[in-house]
């Protein structure tokens, strides 16, 4: 079958290639790939900056953000041929830490975890894949098309758990939420804000294409003018911060309402510094009672929360996202970065 | 009687000057003040940056860091003649927001509460003062010398409880607190760290005097090298930061240890920018799901954890926090800070 490998920490190194077929071990289902997402992570182990072979062997299957047709189950597994699934990224340490031993492997202590595509293991990049049943979630058969977002939704559900735990910290009836990026992370927040009936606000630097459209499709509220003009007219109980740039990050901790919560999901690269005044910021997010958070990856309990969200959203509103699908043997033109991208999908079956 | 009052927004107005006894009204008790705590946001009003009068005067009666006796009180009401008592500081609007009609008044999401010596009521720089029995927290006998240290220690108390409900956000088991600035802030919050069985770092500037010494009495380790070399030593889970000052703040986010929880006490000063790599520090919050929270101000909850807090601790250790007591008359003399200050008190009885 083919896959798209890689050689960890060697810049140039990926390409689509025949590999041998997997085979479904116990508690394994053998899953037909259908559709590979392609994001800012991939991109880093292309580059040659991140990212672990498994034991023993130079190359690694890449991707993490799966959709699939399961070929094979277990018998009483709660599979069967034909379901429509998705692969988790993460697998705790066998000896576990104390988050992990809890369920919340996305929160390990240790680092001693490995992921598919990523770390240690092999991902979903592949005609054929194998997976455990247990770290397998079924989708809504409705969601063939665009079940492919199912783990960037798994990162958003995280943070708005982690928003709304946080926000439990003391009273907490949120109304409005601002989102600071347009991409899938940032329209998908955006999704999980409507559907937790917030008046959803979504701020990017583009004035038309895909992105507005996507916004304006949601009932949500574009805009294209800065942070500060847009939380003095809005006044966002929280802010999700899904552009990883340094300014912007800057201005959503300098910006919040009292009381707020800023949800930072962005990875942004290192070395640039700014002037800015952190005085101000300390001292609002002091006298406010503010709060900043991070969060990344997911735990089971985000996939079952990130199918729940997928299946009662609208399946065309879902399709809008995905702007670009490209054939497994043109692999590299999905790494390509297009103004008008939002996801870019690479097709399995092609 | 003889109290300390200013002028509102009109710097140099403080004085000390004679004015009507109170009378307790319904609900409240009469008490004899012992002691008044100074802090910060006195020195903000005298200086004419803060503060309002109560409504339909010019000048306020200035104090909320109190300790005093009671001389007379409501039959059952729980306190009687020579208790040592603090009064609280804040009282919630009559018409309360969400968090104030929940006792969170420290929370008030509306703005519309009032503040003992500092906004809309008369303070508790006086010889007497009343307070309402429901306003009104009973210290242990003991604590005599020492009770003027409530008022900071519920705002300590306070920042303790937002950080275990922020950390519950997922499996959440600290050992290790860092704590920046040894004011009274800050070595309340490493008693406080102490009394939770934490292994408790502090950092300052000063290498000898009272605050290294406190913090050795403690238990407690010093330290005054940089934050990331402590960090990278002791792997703080928690760092509570109070100095306020911007370079310390930046430095306590950019060396958070993973999953790591950094609570902000300090207030800073505006209009002071400094060059950051703000991106390097968004990017470890991501991708090491930290939280950075800022917390100030108490409700009754915490004057009562904070009252068992001070129960629970060493009297000859609390007395080495007060480092200058000021008679009454003198007052002017409290508003200097001195090198070797922790807590300066003013004697109401002096």
């Amino acid at each position: 079958m083919r896959a798209v490998t890689v050689k960890p920490l060697e810049s140039g190194s990926a390409d689509v290639r025949d590999v041998p077929d997997p085979q479904a071990g116990p508690g394994e289902m053998l899953v037909e790939g259908l559709a590979l997402g392609i994001c800012g992570t991939d991109r880093e182990i292309v580059a040659g900056d991140y990212g672990w072979a498994p034991p023993g062997r130079d190359r690694l299957v890449l991707g993490h953000e799966s959709l699939g047709r399961v070929r094979t189950a277990p018998a009483d597994s709660g599979f069967a041929p034909g379901d429509l699934v998705v692969g988790v990224v993460r697998r705790p340490d066998p000896v576990p830490c104390g988050a992990c031993a809890h369920g919340e492997f996305d929160m390990c202590r240790n680092g001693s975890y490995t992921e598919r595509g990523i770390k240690q293991i092999d991902g979903y990049g592949s005609e054929l894949w194998t997976v455990e049943t247990a770290y397998a979630v079924k989708l809504d058969p409705a969601l063939a098309g665009v079940g492919v977002l199912m783990e960037p939704t798994t990162v958003v559900a995280k943070a708005w758990e982690q928003i709304e735990r946080v926000g439990a910290r003391s009273w907490f009836e949120p109304r409005r939420v601002l989102v600071t990026g347009a991409g899938p992370i940032g329209l998908l927040a955006a999704l999980l804000g409507v559907q937790r009936g917030l008046e959803v606000h979504v701020l990017d630097l583009v004035s038309d294409g895909p992105k507005p459209q996507a916004v304006a499709a949601l009932g949500a509220q574009y805009h294209s003018t800065g942070i500060s003009d847009v939380v003095a007219g809005a006044q966002p109980d929280i802010l999700i911060e899904a552009t990883g740039a340094s300014r912007v990050v800057f201005d959503a901790m300098a910006n919040t309402a009292s009381y707020g919560i800023v949800c930072l999901t962005g990875v942004s690269p290192v070395g640039r510094k700014i002037s800015v005044d952190l005085g101000a910021v300390n001292r609002d997010m002091v006298l406010e009672n503010d709060v900043v958070l991070g969060s990344v990856n997911a735990n089971l309990s985000h996939y079952a929360a990130a199918a729940d969200a997928l299946a009662k959203a609208d399946v065309e509103w879902l399709s809008r996202l995905i702007t670009r699908r490209v054939p497994l043997d043109r692999f590299a033109e999905a790494l390509d970065a297009r103004p008008d991208d939002i996801k870019v999908v690479l097709d399995l079956t092609a």
